[in-house]
């Protein structure tokens, strides 16, 4: 029960089962308003009532139900903490095992879920198949990031089965479940390198993780990743990938769920289905980095709190102003100076850059970075050991190419960010029903 | 490319794309026979062919693609691990990495996407919203088996920040990160009941961990799970839905993938279509976990390893009898002894059993778990209470409780069991990509 109005002969009780924005209004009538049942209908208390739907007299709804017997199946009272005023997203952070009964976050868990679902249904369309790659993984992923380490907690503490390896050589920390490091996935990419080899296309959709300890709106130690892989795909065809999925997907909000658009382009940025709609219906720009330096270094009444200059990381003031002021919509940057980027991307014929691509959003910066992937095993064995790595940790990664490594390209997609996009909402803890971050673990 | 077969004037290469069981025959003739290119197409090679798709007049083919140009992409060799013989299923767990090539595990893994596609699209019909629960969690989770702990790999070792909690009272390892003990979820249920309650009907569908140190062909450390929630469900609704799911699911596959599943018809279970469609077509048993004690005990010429009585909680052989030899065929055992199921069922009217069932089927045993969930606050605290279970760890749970907590239900199906069950694979490990076990945390 979402609200109620009390007048001398008549009442009307507002419901919603959450399927939707829209609540069913009740109509009572007559010796129910004085009965104990009717009563105890408060706020936030779940309800059954038995009647019949009529055409509406009133304003603001095709249909009332006029209720013959209503009865209250879970109470509710005065101290409900959602009441009917506008309530702060950071209070509501605080109950986030309320707050998906509220009109915005249950508009918001409606889109999240749709979102998922269009994404999934896209892929399937373009052929590629859903895998599961690892979670926990014994991966080196050198120069990855912050990891989080797993261990099994039965593990005798202090009893060597936990700490420094006993393997003389092994490095790192040593879990004695799983018998070696074993750590959360920073990205399912390189097993679903590996499943590309074998189904064509594939995709993974799971969750992913960074122990970074920075409190920002737009990052999370938990969030969800769409990634998919392709065999015999080259970058533009991988950039045409994320293109056609982004705007499919916003396609099929727009379609299907626009009511719950509406409220977040009423109430929390005004113009976003506009906008939406603009970025559905319009080709992504394409510019390489040295371009995108170019127009950076140039860039009229800008003052930048990180000066660029070729061989500087973009940072998320130039990514908003490369995809907001310079190309007004979202923009592919590809083409990176290889310093810049991770060990398994293509080396291009300058030997400089590597064939990469981020696609950068209105709002967000960020949204999908992929690249073609280094599929000679000289170029790539040779890329390792620039790098330092040790290429006895990739040797499943590297027989990938020893025998019949097609050449192939994918993507990663912060599906957080996308309903960052999608929600206007400002702060990523917003768009998950339970965010983890520094510090916070409840619910 | 998957095999040769060179013949004087005349040459037939079979390739394969990944996207389905059948391979495209190339023909070659004539100059190229003998070209440097054609010889270096080697079994695992990835190559390019131009040429002319031609109706076949060969048998097993309804087309052949006469190549006009070849050109190995990637190169393989006579050290391809994959060749033309039969493999064991042991060596090709080992190798992992390249077993997605093979025709058996081609099918296999896609046959798991289109059943994860179908899973989604079934829950989606039936207006359930899909929702991700954590995967790193802070919940007690009290009994709930071996947990997997989490922490910030940058954490200084020894320096207090891993290790046992410095504040006074609290109990278990923390984790300076998130401020307090962290684990990988075995569920999300409790976080999908909180969505229940807003959004109507939710289901998670990810990734599900448990530290059991026991190798069998059943178990995992890490799987995956598809647990829905649904308000104003009650337990006869939970069996209905779990029964519709699977059927609807198996009937998808029947019609959308059969050439995948003949090939596990054909070399790994005999008769296994003919199986689905039974149970695809046939209502589920339901008997109560009495009516099941009385089978067992009575049953003949059956000696069980664990002898029954009322009171016993049922292991893999009574599971299988159930299903295979009693209701020869999936059936739902419910209403439990409250003592063998978790603090969360509904206590029945008798004092005695919960609203609790599971669906064991044959060769598979329990493929789903499920309850009606209790939502009385009273009878909840109390039974927290009885178990010794602190009520503080559960303030947000129980909230969803003290606000309107309407009746729900819900489940947990194990997705790779179902996949046995579809596929006829005795070893979990087989189907999933890249199985976790102890001691195994390769690729």
């Amino acid at each position: 029960m979402r609200t109620r109005r009390d007048n001398k002969d008549l009442a009307f009780v507002e419901i919603n089962d959450g399927s939707c924005l829209a609540n069913l209004q009740l109509v009572i009538a007559g010796d129910l308003l004085s009965s104990d049942a009717f009563k105890a209908v408060a706020t936030g208390a779940a309800v059954r009532a038995v009647g019949a739907l009529e055409p509406s007299e009133g304003q603001g709804q095709k249909w009332d139900f006029r209720v013959r017997e209503i009865e209250v199946v879970a109470p509710s009272g005065p101290d409900f903490p959602l009441q009917k005023k506008r309530h702060s997203d950071e209070y509501l952070r605080e109950i986030a095992h309320l707050r998906p009964r509220t009109n915005k976050f249950g508009a918001m868990f409606r889109l999240r879920s749709e979102c998922a679902f269009a994404l999934h249904s896209f892929m399937r369309e373009r052929l590629f198949f859903q895998v599961h790659t690892p979670i926990v993984t014994g991966n080196d992923c050198e120069g990855a990031g912050e990891l989080f380490r797993v261990s099994a907690a039965e593990s005798p503490a202090g009893a060597g089965a936990e700490g420094t390896s006993p393997s003389p050589g092994a490095l790192g920390p040593y879990d004695a479940f799983f018998g070696k490091e074993a750590t959360l996935a920073v990205s399912g990419q390189l097993e679903a390198e590996l499943l590309a080899m074998g189904l064509g296309r594939v995709y993974s959709f799971g969750p992913a993780f960074r122990a970074e300890n920075s409190n920002t709106p737009r990052h999370m130690a938990e969030f969800w990743m769409l990634e998919p892989e392709a065999a015999f795909f080259d970058l533009a065809d991988d950039m045409s990938l994320a293109e056609e999925m982004v705007q499919d997907v916003l396609g099929f909000l727009l379609e299907n769920r626009l009511r719950d658009l509406e409220l977040f382009d009423r109430f929390v940025s005004k113009g976003l289905i506009e906008s939406l709609g603009a970025i559905k219906s319009r080709k992504f720009a394409r510019i390489s980095y040295k371009e995108a330096i170019k127009a950076l270094s140039e860039a009229k009444g800008v003052k930048f709190a990180f000066p660029v200059h070729y061989g500087a990381d973009l940072k998320t003031e130039h990514e908003r102003f490369l995809s907001e002021s310079y190309a007004r919509g979202p923009v592919f940057v590809h083409d990176y100076p290889k310093e810049l980027k991770p060990f398994y991307m293509r080396l291009n014929d300058d030997g400089e850059t590597v064939a990469a691509m981020d696609l950068l959003a209105p709002r967000i910066g960020e949204l999908i970075g992929g690249s073609q992937r280094e599929e000679r095993l000289d170029a790539l064995e040779a890329r390792l050991k620039e790098l330092g790595l040790r290429a006895e940790n990739y040797w499943w990664y590297l027989d990938s190419r020893r025998w019949g490594g097609a050449p192939h390209a994918g993507f990663g997609l912060g599906f957080e960010r996308l309903l960052m996009l999608i929600s206007g909402l400002g702060n990523i803890r917003d768009v998950i029903p339970f965010p983890r971050t520094p510090g916070n673990l409840e619910f």
